[in-house]
């Protein structure tokens, strides 16, 4: 089938963020080796959702994979303060979004998500963009992963545009920062939002080298870390450290935000906290330890590739 | 020393609430065994914060009693969006602000805070108020702990006042509601805020009697569940039960939230998040059980005196 992709349709992304999801699922389980629990719940008027979470896996702790339809007759003028031209479209809204957090400690989580968003008025112009990323946030720095993470981010994007990975690079730097903590979530990755300016075709063509450089991007990684030992040490390191994931969650992340404010499933969208978290009052790693290293050398912008 | 009591003044307000930290916290190590590792940072134009936390005990997992006195030369206009009168006012706020998470399950987390808030113009009248109240967080129901905080509640409110407990319990129920969840964070309590109607000499007489009731009101109860068996599935349910704890006060806390924004001490900030929290993906406990028991007879507003 060859689609027409000079008008902007919400079928030909909903069709590949479908198989996207299917595709990473399978990826995790393949390097997991346990299964992840699949649910579909249609919704009103031709939207689905299709979460999926793995938990207690061997090299995985709770990985959440959720692909997400949504459609709306009208947008309702509280969302579209930044964008009063919408209201009162209808709208359509696709997703796949994930988060990996791996067993051990040396392995970092990883978050993702592509999105397509339309609003459509009789008579009027269709209005659409992307929105999308990925950012990773390990507890014990190697100088490699993030290397091959950002080139893996930087080759995505230079399939497309080669100006786009300096942009999105810097919106993920900016974006998933901890400002009460005065420090970033992780290393970073791309992350980029309301994007149509190449058009529909090859900003769909951007959307789709995306989500699908994931598992590139990632596996490499927790394939070399899940064996890695640690002890109870690493282990408290990462569950302390996996606070902050809570904490970047609940007050900052849009997205988080926006699920919990409109009446979205909770399991669905909590799916993304971490399966255990520890916080420790006023923590302070040993000087010269891996756990220092982490702040010092790996949380602060940094250009890897 | 005679205080006159006619002019709302902080002095007396803060001699009062460093010796409501003192008598709290050796009350909590009476009964623990531990003890609280004790801080002090002067702050700005005479301000002090005395942060205290007291972790691994026997009996208090962790506990945070904080007080804090802070003081400014002008309130910004962003602070003063619901009072625009208070724009450009000195201020000094007074508080005790303290959680506690018990270690068995059986025991239930509880948290209280009394504060007063004080800003002067020279040629103006004073605006002032006080806030404050107590709440309680059980993971398994126990009809009788509940009925004795509240009968202590309304005890130390019916000292000033008797119209003020079923006020103040059911802002209580409203304020400490989750709304993405649909349920309360435990069996409420007492709640106030810009309280100043009784005039400064009973409104204290208030917040005294509010502040000097949480040791009557929680320790009894922590001294009969300390003690009971439980074993790994209360332990689990804990640690879930937890993550709404977290939500709350990440999501919709008006003190944490302010104290994340306004550049506050973030140790002592987050010092009431607990020491280790876990979240299940789509957990529902066992009809009839203990654990549904929670929420269908104690996470749901009941009238317990």
């Amino acid at each position: 089938m060859t689609q027409d992709l000079s008008v902007p349709a919400v079928g030909p992304v909903r069709a590949q963020l479908l198989a996207l999801q299917d595709s990473i699922c399978a990826a995790l389980e393949a390097v997991d080796g346990g299964a992840f629990h699949r649910e579909e719940f249609p919704g009103e008027r031709g939207g689905l959702a299709r979460p999926r979470v793995l938990t207690g896996g061997e090299v995985i702790e709770k990985a959440a994979v959720h692909f997400s339809h949504t459609c709306g007759a009208s947008l309702p003028p509280a969302a579209t303060a930044r964008k009063p031209e919408l209201a009162g479209r209808s709208f359509e809204a696709v997703s796949v979004s994930l988060i990996v957090h791996p067993r051990n400690p040396m392995a970092p989580t990883s978050h993702a998500n592509v999105r397509f968003f339309l609003a459509e008025k009789p008579g009027a112009e269709s209005v659409w963009w992307f929105g999308g990323g990925f950012d990773l946030t390990p507890f014990y720095g190697y100088e490699e992963d993030c290397v091959h993470w950002h080139r893996a981010a930087k080759a995505a994007t230079d399939s497309v545009d080669p100006d786009l990975y300096p942009r999105f690079k810097k919106n993920c730097d900016e974006y998933f920062w901890l400002k009460h903590r005065g420090e970033p979530r992780g290393v970073g990755g791309l992350f980029y939002d309301d994007f149509s300016e190449l058009g529909f075709e090859r900003s769909f063509a951007l959307h789709r080298a995306v989500g699908e450089a994931f598992t590139g991007a990632y596996l490499p990684i927790l394939e070399r870390r899940q064996g890695e030992a640690y002890g109870q040490r690493e282990r408290d390191f990462q569950l302390y450290r996996r606070g902050r994931y809570v904490e970047f969650n609940l007050v900052y992340d849009r997205g988080t935000l926006f699920g919990l404010q409109s009446g979205g499933r909770i399991e669905s969208i909590l799916a993304s906290m971490p399966p255990l978290v520890a916080w420790e009052y006023d923590f302070r790693p040993e000087p010269d330890s891996r756990e220092a290293e982490l702040t010092e050398r790996y949380l602060t912008p940094r250009n890897w590739v």
